[in-house]
């Protein structure tokens, strides 16, 4: 099978670069199944239910979050009824959704999705690396493709991430940095990896937010009240082959696309 | 002219990657000058006496350091006495050792590097874009050709930075992070920029490091001495076209070559 | 002459201690000079207008401040005019308000009362401790009474920052961390220190917020909008002797007033 | 029962303060059980297999580690055979050491001693909250006298913690900033409460450390090697009366003693 993993949209450029390029990838590359990172989709933080339904009704299969999950009060409502959005598994027990779901590709195929979150740079939650242990137990043998959205900062906590579950779970993809690295591999026991899959969202900006906002924020020290900005986007994503029976990702690539 | 600027070597196999790689690149790229950020390149942790001086004989002209700068007590006589190695310039005023040095190509052509370190999720520094204001300042109109390397961990500090000096240098690359980013362009004005050049060292590795010491670190939060990593190598650069007369980057392009 | 220093003054309950209690406390104490930190004066976030008024009317004389400054937007044209609002100095260049100001006693005798904030664990402001060493120099030795607010987290940082400024400045009081703390002393030089004054505010909250509500954000690690606790209040501060002429600081004492 | 609780006791002259003060407070006092924050016992850093022979030999029935508590090497042997150290429990599970102890008083009374650790601007382990409700579930019902030493850095966790606990032990006495705190008092449910005992050691020093390397560290931001400092002590510490049979406290009072 194949997998198509977009990095995090932002805003409505993110958006518009969603809808003008996965109908195409779709169709050239017979994608059996999307996943994106939806954490900044709507102005740049968090979701609402509007932007949701636009992401799912545009092709997108599973929406996975990050940091930015509950920066939207819909939120809380939102993921306990749409059971195509994930947010960190890591999250304590009793928060509201859940981070891990198990779908079905186009192809009939099941696939398992996984949201965990770092903590390196970031909240307190709770270890990424026994909660993924303690999750992949409970599926037992029977569901082979599984794909991890690891959302976290350091490079050191993502490789990690991907060396710990590799031969276990299909594809480890970074996000949360908003910037493609240039590392895709496939580690020894089939585990597709990548650091970050970065942004699709407006280009010339500071990963997403107005220059000149982010660039007043670091010179003054003052708060500064952040905007999505505008002009041309980018399309950072990756296609993952996967085998069906073994689970095991034979090739990973990135894409970019630029309007 | 033609610059290469290696990302973060870390250790005897970064040594061997530079050696393997350099003199080829220099003969098939036709190179004009070489700069490597340092800061990992003895047993992982700053660098020697010993070490800069295998580096400056393999081919590089500058070397540029990071937040280990300081880890081996030689650096602290050392840097006082090399003008080819630099340390992060918004260090507080006192420090041994200098940030920006004026050099010339081997086609004789002036070249200024700047060493940068950011402060997001790093050491408090001075503040890193009005120390290039200030240094930037006192260079005056005269050397057209610029070379930034900003040590930072952030990718929103790193794109600040790189659109705040647009158009007033030829490049800014970031470092620190060990993984090549795939954000390589020429903003506006004619400056090259990437986010992080990447690591020259072992490949099979978290950041350079034994994968199983930094996975029982994460697992455990037990202190690990952290160790080099054995195995084949990953060569991490990029070659940048720069215009003699204006100091305007043309192009920018990433190299990765592999054991 | 006798200072009183007041700390952190939170929201509704900070205010009515203040009334409540530095009427009597300058009767009985006969204070010359009132400085009370006012960064969560408002709701607990920043200070407005009219809490500043409220303040001032109550019998401070200067306010000083810290990392909530910014939080109400009228404070960028409120600390233009009013200078009886101290912001930390350590902020850049061009950034509204000043964060030194000379004043005088109702005794007639001129007081400067200094602001600075701490760079660990919080934002990149610039060295406090060269920000000091600036001000102090610029201010030459005409004031002798120097009162300094180090609005900082780490106990580090602000026992550094009394050695360093002893003998220099008549008192170093530590706030922000909304604790009082039980080591105040003269440092040799004569220089009043403690670490922390501690918070005028609801005494049965976190550190003046809803327990219930910080409790749900250690629990869950969800966003939370924290509010002002209610309940009984507790009033922090510190009486300062200073002896006029030299400046040197000859008793510190603490107080704690509760409902 | 009487419990003496001892702030972190920082090298040599945090001994001699142990050794010149706890036995006239066990006369003068009747002191049933003392605990120690053992931490930077050991030269500032850690402790060894003397040092804690030394600390045990001088009357102290429990040591409370923290951060620190792995900096020798000898405490991974020590901590599994030594039954009256304990470290924080929130580390991973299969970490050496335990962080929970029940022992008995002299006066054949059973407390319970549970050591946990801060997550906000401190490494990142389990969450504290939930693994004290898990590990006070387990001792059920029957012991009444329950004292934790919470390791932590910001004032926020510690009261939460305090709140959160209160009623369910019989203290929480925070440790780690070394500088006591003024807030002692006994909230409702009868547990006693202190944001930080403070430190046992040098008093004219940066909370433990010669004033001269950690001023130097602030000002030049080059790594500089702590010593712990010379001269006169300080001994921190609180008293605290419990009731045998319901575990309630009546009373915490801070001690400060000097030399
Ligand atoms: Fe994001
Ligand atoms: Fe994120
Ligand atoms: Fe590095
Ligand atoms: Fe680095
Ligand atoms: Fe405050
Ligand atoms: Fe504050
Ligand atoms: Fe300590
Ligand atoms: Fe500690």
């Amino acid at each position: 099978m194949r997998l198509l993993f977009i990095g995090d949209i932002v805003g409505r450029p993110g958006r518009r670069a969603l809808k003008e390029n996965l109908p195409g990838l779709q169709r050239e590359l017979d994608i059996d199944f999307v996943v994106a990172n939806g954490e900044n989709a709507a102005g740049g933080n968090g979701i609402t239910r509007e932007v949701a339904r636009e992401l799912l009704a545009s092709g997108i299969d599973v929406i996975t979050m990050g940091n930015h999950v509950w920066d939207h009060k819909e939120i809380f409502e939102l993921i306990e009824r749409e059971k195509r959005i994930l947010r960190p598994a890591n999250y304590p027990p009793g928060v509201p959704g859940v981070g891990l779901g198990v779908f079905e590709t186009r192809g009939g195929v099941e696939i398992v999705v996984l949201n965990l979150a770092g903590r390196v740079f970031m909240p307190e939650l709770d270890c990424p690396f026994r909660v993924a242990d303690h999750l992949l137990e409970q599926l037992g043998d029977s569901p082979k493709v599984i794909l991890v959205d690891f959302h976290a900062e350091a490079t050191s906590e993502k490789m990690a991430l991907g060396w710990y579950l590799a031969g276990r779970v299909s594809a480890v993809c970074g996000t949360h940095t908003h910037v493609q690295t240039a590392d895709e591999r496939v580690l020894p026991g089939g585990t597709a990896y990548i650091t970050d899959v970065g942004m699709t969202g407006p280009r010339d900006s500071v990963i997403g937010v107005k220059k000149e906002l982010v660039l007043s924020k670091f010179l003054t020290q003052l708060p500064r009240r952040f905007e999505v900005a505008p002009g041309p986007y980018q399309f950072n994503a990756v296609v993952i082959d996967i085998d069906d029976e073994t689970g095991e990702a034979r090739q990973i690539k990135r894409i970019q696309n630029y309007e």
